[in-house]
């Protein structure tokens, strides 16, 4: 790594070339053109360019980039390289679909324990893990190491969850709920939320009525 | 609406207020100091103030915004006091967390048709909705009036399903996969995708090792 002073919208953008790349690398291409990969990622070759100049020299001048080599380096540099373990709060809909989401799978991330408040649900086997209880969330994510806790249940016990993970000492936080949780300055969390995307969108339609 | 330069980023904010004060309203909140919406938020309430003069003149000096009055303008800024007809390609595990997803029933999003390739997933029922091939796109969005299509499916069909739902008429899609999809401008594309998400926090937990 050899800085830390990278944009953000930088590291976004870096993510999303390491999804084209793979997709790339699947169907079986080589090779890329900067151009090439600047128009299936829907941003300008140049971009791609400053993007990668903040980690290194990428690429070969003329030819263009390997693609396996430079998904391998992006992945590097997003601290992909390594298996991330994840535990994942709500076997709903939503929590099953991404217990059982091929492309994380896919990915380096692997999910190692499930948890539920409902003991309807507590015991059920989804893919290769048994959902347990909510109160062996703290012994559980310690014993399998888990760094990064999927909170996908109501918003109602979505801080009460967080501050579960945050207890049993996750570095980060993948929510899937509304909820603006509280958590320590030194804990990373990730929203994502449909609903506020769905929003956006909305109100650029309504805008261009 | 008053003007159409917002920054992306308050509407943004304006959807994290909009759910929020959902959520108060949800527990019998009727009025919310500028400050304690503002906590909630994780924003401060500067912020909140600026992005709502955006739009005119909110909140009451010395008590604050009653709740479901913000509630609804916000939802009327974003053009969400109408029903807005929502159509899926791809009923796997998360296009069925998707259809049967409580929030966005909640809201102003309505499922009125889904798809799939699958020959066993067609005629199959999930919620209201029976699954409809592929093939039906076109008349069906026409029919029942969709005007957002969503996409979850896998990668490799993602561009196809984005051109039948460009030729459907849809104005704006929700795309679920890593694929960025090539649209005329006119149309409005918003991308989630998880592994994105989790890329990034991955890439600042490896920053702070």
């Amino acid at each position: 790594m050899k800085s830390v002073n990278i944009p953000a919208i930088a590291v976004q953008r870096l993510t999303l070339y390491a999804r084209n790349l793979a997709l790339l690398d699947q169907k079986g291409m080589e090779v890329v053109s900067s151009a090439g990969l600047a128009d299936i990622c829907g941003v300008n070759p140049a971009q791609i360019r400053k993007d990668l100049g903040y980690f290194g020299q990428f690429g070969i001048r003329g030819v263009g980039y390997y693609v396996k080599e430079l998904a391998y380096e992006i992945r590097k540099i997003l601290g992909l390289e390594k298996e991330w373990r994840l535990a994942l709060v709500g076997v709903g809909n939503l929590g099953s679909a991404l217990l059982r989401h091929a492309q994380f799978l896919d990915q380096s991330y692997t999910f190692v324990a499930a948890f539920e408040r409902d003991p309807k649900r507590i015991g059920m086997q989804v893919g290769q893990i048994t959902v347990a209880p909510v109160k062996a969330l703290k012994r559980l994510v310690k014993d399998k190491g888990v760094e990064i806790g999927v909170i996908a249940i109501g918003p109602r016990w979505a801080q009460q969850v967080a501050d579960e993970f945050v207890g049993a000492g996750v570095r980060g936080i993948l929510n899937f709920t509304p909820v603006q949780l509280r958590c320590p300055s030194d804990l990373h969390v990730e929203n994502v939320d449909f609903t506020r995307m769905l929003d956006m969108l909305c109100y650029r339609l309504t805008l261009n009525q």
